[in-house]
């Protein structure tokens, strides 16, 4: 099963479009976790996905967060991947990037090692940093397109060629995307710039979009224009304010809730 | 001793310009080791490092050769950075990039828990992306600028405002080392590139220069054009050549002959 069968079965699935973020952080965690758990990150994971693996479509790691604590970090990352039920895709977020015998082992690592779904990749290198990427057929990458952050407009918004780097990038990826299963990381916070890319990416390829919540996304603008004529292949991510929603013995429960809340915000514009 | 101070004192000392990366790889690691060693990567490098050490000035780490091999590859990073001489730079070549608060993860992970000397950062995000790594006011961080690889045209030679993206990131990477240290990673597949970068960032910014070697860099003009007004601040990277020079139990004796054939050729044209 490829990527896009496996993203489109879980949507249908769980009537979802919602990407969890399990980006772990010792001081967000709820304190009593420290004193109740010997392994206080995968139970906070576990409870979270435990808690809303029914109504999601993806789950979404960032390496930053596992990387700061050393090779435990990536034990748990291990872990935790593997607790996710098989029929929820799985997003290893690292935006990595290098020369291609390089970015090669960075593929293996991800793909192989980690088994994940999917992963984040950084352009700035061009193709054939991309390229070892897209070997892994039924594996898809993100290339970073339009960050959700105020200063991707220092280079991403520079005219070339009449028209910004970001519209050059999707334009690469659409192409790309003939070797190998592509799809494209934009930021809910530039929504006019999330719909110039869904109209140059066309229906098949997926936009992993980040930026909803504290970034200041808005979430009807981003189903609108983020979404493919059939109003899938987006997967939006929110990360803090699903996972750090409680700090009590409950907190998996309150993560439940603002998932839930999430999902049928984003279902109301579909 | 800021970072600066550091490569300083250390290129007087040793006399050199050779950075050494230490890109483990099973494929090509002197098989006996895994016969005689309980712990072959990390006598591997171990033996590099106690034959080259008074002839480099630095030893770059390329994170996906150790991320490869899961928590025991960081394990073995940690281990090797320690083997390294305090007075010999370490540079973790991880071209990690990520929004603000999640950067800052990833330089903790770099510069705290490694305790790397430099970086290197890839710029697509921009300068918030970039400014959680200058915050470290003793490290450097090496800012992709124009890549040793054949696609480094894609988007680095794109022209915008009249001059290719790769000068305006020279320009920035300038305009940030006002924040904190900035290094910038420059192929030395690219010698008029190379030349244009450093008449942008002048005396005092260091270029981290690969590609020479297998990937047909020239190391007179890496030297000529790298190098500033004294002939320093220039770290010329050689990796495969150099650190599986012989795969019998002679291997890092020929290690330390392709180094310091490499540093004689370099201080040849200083």
């Amino acid at each position: 099963m490829d990527f896009r069968e496996k993203l489109s079965n879980i949507v249908h699935e769980n009537d979802s479009l919602v990407c969890v973020g399990l980006d772990i952080d010792e001081e967000k965690t709820p304190t009593f976790l420290f004193n109740t758990s010997k392994d206080p990150f995968f139970d906070f994971n576990k409870s979270i996905i435990d808690a809303t693996k029914d109504i999601v479509c993806a789950y979404k790691l960032n390496m930053a967060f596992y990387e700061v604590l050393g090779s435990k970090g990536f034990e748990l990352l291990d872990k935790t991947i593997k607790h996710i039920p098989r029929n929820v895709v799985v997003i290893l977020d690292g935006k990595r990037n290098d020369i291609g015998n390089t970015a090669k082992k960075y593929a293996q690592s991800l793909f192989e090692k980690f088994n994940a779904d999917a992963v984040t990749v950084n352009p700035y290198l061009g193709k054939d940093g991309v390229a070892p990427f897209l070997e892994y057929k039924d594996k898809c990458s993100f290339i970073l397109c339009r960050t959700s952050n105020p200063s991707a407009v220092d280079f991403q918004d520079l005219k070339t060629q009449g028209k910004p780097l970001y519209k050059i990038v999707a334009e690469k990826i659409k192409d790309w995307d003939k070797i190998g299963c592509c799809g494209a990381v934009v930021g809910a916070t530039y929504p006019d710039e999330l719909k110039t890319i869904r109209s140059i990416l066309g229906d098949n390829i997926p936009l992993l979009i980040p930026g909803i919540g504290k970034q200041g996304g808005d979430v009807e603008k981003t189903v609108k224009y983020g979404t493919n004529s059939k109003h899938e292949m987006a997967l939006i991510n929110s990360s803090r304010e699903i996972i750090f929603a409680g700090d009590k013995e409950d907190f998996a429960e309150k993560s439940r809730e603002k998932a839930f809340s999430l999902q049928k915000e984003i279902n109301k514009y579909r």
